[in-house]
């Protein structure tokens, strides 16, 4: 199989890391989306929504959406739990995550990583902070309950918050006051397998 | 079981639709946004991220993000595919919907029909037009090639896609240049047990 992504993107990196976790082998496609390769025609084929990662399987098939990527390669693995409760958890985390943590952590690292926080774009920077300091929080409030984000067990719900929050850093969240989160990110990096956010 | 939801959201509709395509009996709790139900601290300590619909199962244990609720209520159904990649594509479907979908249509629509478009968020309501129509595109081109989003089988991604889709016009949204969708829309509406958007 071939994941198309990039070193930057926590989006590709929860893809990684999964199959890093779990031994499979993928063969990485290295895209640069501020040169404009996810919006080729070629690609756009791929995945009409011109989003990176991309998992084309060995006929030809392709999926998006870095969740719905690591829960297909992580279905018959311990990483999707066999409750249908927790199973239902891992995906209220993951939707949580596209929904309320990627859109304010992940773009306003992107505002300041990708793009070197140009002036134009300090407001909505900025505009940014409440929200993703709001999710920190959500999470912190469930690590002072539980070991993982889903009782506790490492589940692919960690893997797909795991990805932004390590960098949050880099969006300008200092988790300092998030001391469960620091706690169960150091937790992560000691799961054999584990990999840090490169690989293109 | 419980559902905490109101009449106006789509992602509270889509906990509804597919409770009533399966037969399953919720009790419901009428929940108003605009006057603060969400923000309560009983109801943040049912969802401490304070957004609507929330399912309580009998032992008190809640669940939220509709797709992750969608997902657990169908888990027996045929409305989740067997095959790994069709219950994949169903999830990508499903992020996609709340990455990409939800933000810039249901927020319009938000603007525009609870709020009644008021002056100063004028800029951000027309703003969602550009992603909303992006959205639309890509469903329609999907439907230009099979019958419902994931081939010719009705599954949790089409309920999860008509919620906000079939009142995109309440957030400025013509769907007339979007025949494929105009005919789902419509094939949805006969699925036996269908019911419209009510319930609170």
């Amino acid at each position: 199989m071939k994941l198309y992504g990039d070193n930057l993107s926590g989006n590709c990196y929860k893809v990684n890391l999964v199959a890093s976790i779990l031994g499979i082998p993928l063969e990485k496609v290295s895209m640069n989306i501020l040169r404009g390769d996810t919006r080729t025609l070629e690609f756009l084929q791929k995945n009409p929504n011109g989003k990176i990662p991309i998992l084309e399987l060995a006929d030809g098939r392709n999926l998006s959406e870095s969740n719905a990527i690591v829960n297909f390669l992580a279905r018959e693995s311990e990483l999707i739990p066999q409750d249908p409760f927790d199973l239902a958890k891992t995906q209220e985390w993951q939707f949580f995550e596209q929904y309320s943590h990627e859109p304010n952590i992940a773009v306003a690292r992107f505002i300041n990583k990708y793009l070197g926080l140009p002036e134009e774009r300090r407001v909505e920077f900025e505009s940014k902070q409440e929200g993703g300091h709001k999710a920190l929080r959500v999470m912190e409030e469930q690590l002072s309950r539980t070991q993982f984000l889903v009782g506790n067990h490492f589940s692919v719900a960690d893997i797909s918050l795991f990805a932004y929050t390590h960098v949050a850093n880099e969006g300008g969240f200092d988790l300092i006051p998030y001391p469960r989160i620091s706690e169960w990110l150091k937790s992560i990096e000691s799961i054999p397998g584990f990999i840090r956010m490169e690989g293109f």
